[in-house]
């Protein structure tokens, strides 16, 4: 995901926190703001993020992108999850990311994976939409592997 | 799967009989065995060969392959499911193919369709191995489709 | 696909005539219409239909969806590739089913199968959407198989 | 993958290097050790490793296993191809992995993979085997995105 050793990131929809933890190893001179809504895992975000953050994840709990107002320009943005205010969400994103900034958004709805693609494109960035597909293997009775499947994600990103 | 108007099918693991039925609309001067053991399903196998097969699907209740021994040599043989006793099936069914016969076998398990091509292959002929995978599109609540997978299947066949 | 022994099928986008002649064998007290534009594949769907077609399948030459227009309407329509005319055919092919009709169409421009799924929805049926990925097993020189994937295609159908 | 700040790791088959860079940034107070063979990339390898290593990266050329008896036993051990020499390779890399160590490997041959986990298995870990299918966008002439799959790859991997 281009990550360096200073980057700022934002982690949008951070849920427990596992990606803007990940982050925060890699940025390790920079700063990750975990963003995410007051909800069930609220609790568990700032949990990881004390345990695991190396003093580098800020949470910040709250609804994007409203709240994203007051963060620093990031070089990097996930969006995860994304719902029905991915559009606005974008919309926000995009104009604040830092000279060669990197988007990056998951999908599970095929027309918000599309809606965000054309985003991007319509943004002057050359976007790129991948749809992942996993499938884990199981043993059967006798041992022998079956194979059990993961729904797909499509993930959309793009570089200013 | 090449099936003609006079074919002689044989349907091993014919489940509920919905291929069979199928086989035998096109193979409208043929004739299709439905082979399976005897379970659960079996009344409604026999049920729906009655009301749909059209007079040219015979039910065959018992173990396979033994119980193939007294069926005539077929032009086309689809094995479901295969479990276990796959590598008996196959060895006794591919003889028995008429020329230019197939066979088709479908299986959940990797090392069962890797077996399966390789013994087709040792038989002499040239197999071919495809895995397809299948997503529905689900609407989500504001009436955007995600998409959930099915299984991979994996679908080995050979002509004689 | 629901096909009966009576049913009038349309087949726009016909190709090479092979999803016409397989229907022709299914309905074989039917009609068949393999409709296509005038190109290069035009003589071999001819040349087809007369060697495999049972005498049951029309081949019509020209552009959909007006060419339609003088067609009994069908028990079933597929319309394959699609292309930018799509919306136009559906528009024009839904209400020209009988009862209990439906129409089948393949894509693989993830947006046109998102319209096409809501088109059907639009026009009051319950469709369904589902992606199909198949891959191929090819040997590797020492014999073992890896996989090749063929592009996913989306299948979009409803039922009046 | 489990990478901590201080883990040793082998990057077996490291071709480019891109694997042990990503890694030599979360073991900022690790060592990684990228083994190929002597071949076209192994320029590009040494190249990159020191532009990018940050000075934490060996690189080491020659036939693995033989290669890997003179390094410090593995926190983590990535595989990647692995071709004909896997199992040798797989047998060699186990024993050495330290408490609580983990081996990944990625393979194109179906067969390849299964034997793996087997592998895995009966060397007494609780491997796991994923089959992952990525799809990229591609814009059609009017814009709209079709998918166009990459091969599958199969994933396993064991803790000790």
């Amino acid at each position: 995901m281009g990550l360096r050793i200073g980057s700022i990131v934002w982690d949008i929809g951070a849920g427990t926190g596992s990606v803007a933890i990940e982050a925060a190893r890699i940025a390790s001179q920079g700063r990750v703001y975990a963003v995410d809504r007051d909800d069930a895992n609220s609790h568990l975000l700032e949990q990881n993020v004390k345990k695991y953050g190396d003093g580098r994840v800020s949470v910040i709990i709250g609804e994007a992108p409203g709240v994203l107002a007051n963060l620093p320009d990031p070089d990097a943005a996930f969006i995860g999850g994304g719902g029905r205010a991915l559009p606005e969400i974008l919309v926000a994103v995009v104009p604040r990311l830092r000279p060669a900034g990197r988007v990056v958004a998951n999908f599970a709805a095929i027309e918000r994976a599309n809606f965000a693609y054309k985003s991007l494109r319509d943004a002057g960035m050359s976007p790129e939409l991948t749809m992942v597909t996993a499938a884990r293997g199981r043993e059967l009775p006798d041992g022998a592997l079956r194979l059990e499947s993961m729904n797909p994600v499509f993930v959309v990103w793009g570089q200013r």
